[in-house]
């Protein structure tokens, strides 16, 4: 198997400095076996998993750390037993690249869910267990990778290539527990957080049916998240409108990225209500009164990405309602200053990397 | 209405010493109202949440306090709108006796999720919030209690009275949950704290057909545990066997009535599982981390008693499946005893007080 040279963006160590600064490597990418294609790279979404990897803020980082798991592109070459797909497709990969396929989540399609020994395989950093077996794997900060076929979703033709890149983690991420925990017309729907996912849950619930309020510290979101379609806007600093809205929400879904206080939000929920985080938070532990939750019967759960399957779902819905990720396109250089500016919550609502920018570097 | 003269044991203060011990006191009961019935109580069983009221551990207990809210006696009279009861039926009253009527939860049934101004109205220190209207009730270590009919359970004739008692709160608080949770054949449920209700916990959640572990830090209730129908035995401070049961349950569910730290259960459930606890901490909250509940989509929830219907369910269910509580017959002076007792966690499994030493008394 001949080797495919690839240029990349990733981080060499975590200590370089309190950012990890990415810089520019050259890696190579196997053939692609029967089952893969190799994927030439168009576009590939920012996502803040890729600062808290890059950073190691879940201690499991594995060096170089080549991020990216919002990765839209051509295919370029399938391997002879691959069916569903063709040279020149447009397609994407989102989070997972592979799977233990043989656990009870597997065989029920949660992927996601895996409890085989290492569980699923990230699309970098594929090294999901201190005691995993030691592959790595690069993702999408690169100019191609080389991925199973079962593993890559098929991007609809109404969904334009750079818009879409956010959908492969950001959307599915929002859109598996807005149908897990069945969300539906008249239902009310809080979403905590309007960045890179809120800004799609918000869309992604009201096509749903439901009643949405996007909550945010954040005056200044205000407008942006009424364009999204929130039909409300709650913001937190305000003591007298989280009061007012005790007892308010079916479900509220916190799309934080960093620590927070569970307690803030948890009486903000109806009866039999669930509050679902999805952001993951590290070896964070947030303090959680029992009263709050038995009062009214309240849950307090959480929900990682989602399977193949709701990815393939949630394009396929996110083209069906006309609804797209707000990006800013950036050239794979301004990386860095990128995560800055997502450090600062100064970004509308998700970078996307123009991979042009990349192989057209030296 | 002439007031009925009414004997009762009481704490008059929170701070007589640390045990706010209880003593004798005389009280006068309003003549029954047209929908009321007049109980004339045989025994009342001794929960954990008369020691947490009388301590005043959630920091609302109106003095003087008459705990008790597991309630069996004889209707001794009926007021001329009562279409249920007959005097001489054997009756139970658990820990409600009102509720708002009005909002969606007391619609549904469920009026132990009341959303009133007051909540629901408590069988003792009917007081929920610091600024309800400022009525107090006197519960079940008393001689009688008038009570509306509708708040009125029936005592099946095949249940043993003095026994039934700790179903009327031991018995829904974790009847209501596992069906709420939806327990069925073959789910693995882990009931965590084998006491008052963790010993009825371990007998329903059998008799809905789960395969039942009881879950406890003491060596010394295995045999008791079997004997209550667990199918399987684990004790906390095995670190093997606990990590042996990681990813093992559908359902937890927590009776533990102090505080303890949630973190050491989560990671027990198996994917979708619920952990729920149902005993009430006060304001003390436990360190959760989120990933451990994201990684397999688990959820912590918590669950306040039981509705009238499901308290009336839960008599018949026992009755129809020969559970009983395991029950040690005290006189009613010896309830300071009981409380000291049940806090070193040595009852096995609930006390139940027997009336006619109380009536005996002067």
């Amino acid at each position: 198997m001949e080797a495919i040279k690839t240029k990349a963006y990733g981080a060499k160590a975590s200590l370089i400095d309190s950012l990890s600064r990415l810089s520019r490597m050259d890696i190579e990418r196997n053939s692609p076996k029967e089952d893969e294609v190799l994927i030439d790279i168009l576009y590939c979404g920012v996502c803040h998993s890729d600062l808290h990897q890059v950073r190691n803020d879940w201690a499991n980082t594995v060096y170089p750390c080549i991020p990216g798991h919002e990765i839209v592109g051509k295919v370029a070459q399938a391997g002879n037993a691959v069916t569903k797909f063709q040279v020149g497709d447009v397609v994407g990969v989102g989070c997972m690249i592979d799977s233990c396929g043989k656990c009870s989540s597997c065989q029920e399609g949660e992927e996601n869910y895996c409890e085989g020994p290492v569980s699923w395989t990230a699309t970098y950093n594929g090294y999901m267990k201190p005691n995993g077996n030691g592959f790595n794997t690069f993702g999408g900060y690169s100019t191609s990778i080389v991925v199973k076929e079962s593993f890559v979703l098929r991007i609809p033709d109404a969904l334009d290539a750079k818009r879409a890149a956010p959908i492969l983690c950001a959307g599915v991420t929002t859109y598996s527990p807005l149908r897990h925990w069945n969300v539906k017309e008249g239902d009310k729907v809080g979403i905590v957080g309007i960045g890179g996912l809120g800004h799609m849950a918000v869309q992604l619930a009201k096509a749903m049916g439901a009643q949405v309020t996007a909550i945010t510290r954040s005056e200044e979101k205000r407008g942006a998240a009424q364009a999204l379609g929130a039909h409300e806007v709650l913001i937190e600093d305000d003591k007298a409108a989280m009061t007012a809205h005790e007892l308010a929400f079916d479900m509220l879904l916190i799309t934080i990225p960093d620590p927070f206080d569970v307690s803030a939000y948890v009486n903000l929920l109806k009866k039999n209500g669930s509050l679902v985080t999805v952001g993951l938070l590290g070896k964070y532990k947030s303090p959680l009164n029992n009263m709050d939750v038995a009062m009214h019967r309240r849950s307090v759960a959480g929900s990682i990405i989602g399977s193949i399957a709701e990815t393939q779902e949630v394009l396929d819905f996110c083209a069906e309602h006309a609804i797209m990720p707000e990006v800013e396109l950036i050239a794979m250089k301004d990386i860095n200053n990128a995560f800055s500016r997502m450090m600062d919550d100064n970004v509308r609502f998700r970078f996307v990397i123009d991979m042009q920018t990349l192989k057209d570097e030296h």
